[in-house]
């Protein structure tokens, strides 16, 4: 798996071969040749691996609900993309296309869609029940950030300099708005 | 043009070749050969030529601001989104995600995401200068919209029913509380 997160990372889904993974790989090449017949099988896989590695890491619920917000949104609209973080961007993005022609993928995307539109909605809840969001309907606004956090991320790797700031700038107003209620 | 937009609801990106679109082509085949080396350089023609004809389209300036932004809304969020619609939008996702490792394609995307962009900012604009609308800054809203509004309609074709309806409904509490000042 982290052989693969390298391949991603330097190749990208299209240049990706199950030889370039191997390349990445301190063991045997034929051992990724016996337990996969395919690229896609692999990706699969890996997608499968990041998505538990998130579903199992210690969510931040001693963070106020505010402030849990922000952090989700500062990481994925962050003012500068990282260079690891942008290669890994430009892969899931080329990954997630081939949900366009392919139900596996799909299956995925559908599942992990659902996994963060669930944390997000989780941190909606906390600020409702604590009486510190207004008294909104946590899956939609939820489904709505989700949309938004999809849309940005991928224009920031198939658009030049898209305006991320605005984004974050008119996201912030939404929230304040919306959840907060001191706008 | 209008056999690479027929083979490309058909087949895809994925699946397309010259001689697909060729099938789709009432002239020789020889012609297409002639002039393109490459799928993409005949997809990223295609691009512009659809870029074109949406810049060229008569805006609705006619329509009321807010009655225009529904109409947009109304269009990319419809409940039910038409086969054909759906075959197109697929392949949008997978031409666009090229644009990850391919910069040709990624000039488009950048040209197109600010005619867009440009376009949303106009219909704010208009509204925010006919004191029909807050004054809030164009950009920035047309910046979050496009956002949003790429993020909605990759989901539609990469994730089994995502919940475009919550989205829709959230749009519309989002520009009443910014935009229309009636929240």
């Amino acid at each position: 798996m982290q052989a693969t997160f390298r391949a991603l990372r330097e190749h990208g889904y299209a240049g990706l071969t199950i030889q370039r993974i191997g390349d990445h790989f301190e063991k045997s090449k034929s051992l990724l040749y016996h337990h996969y017949d395919s690229k896609d099988e692999l990706l699969l896989d890996f997608l499968e691996y990041m998505l538990a590695g998130f579903e199992r890491a210690t969510p931040d619920d001693d963070l106020p609900p505010r402030e849990h917000l922000d952090a989700v949104l500062d990481h994925v609209l962050a003012a500068k993309l990282p260079d690891d973080q942008r290669a890994f961007t430009r892969a899931m993005v080329e990954l997630r296309a081939q949900a366009a022609h392919d139900e596996r993928y799909r299956d995925h995307f559908t599942r992990s869609d659902e996994t963060f539109r669930e944390e997000l909605a989780g941190i909606v809840r906390r600020g409702v029940d604590a009486g510190e969001f207004r008294d909104v309907d946590p899956e939609e606004i939820a489904s709505f950030v989700l949309a938004l956090l999809n849309g940005a991320m991928n224009q920031r790797v198939t658009a030049d300099d898209p305006p991320t700031a605005a984004v974050r700038e008119e996201i912030e107003a939404y929230l304040r708005s919306r959840l907060f209620g001191d706008a």
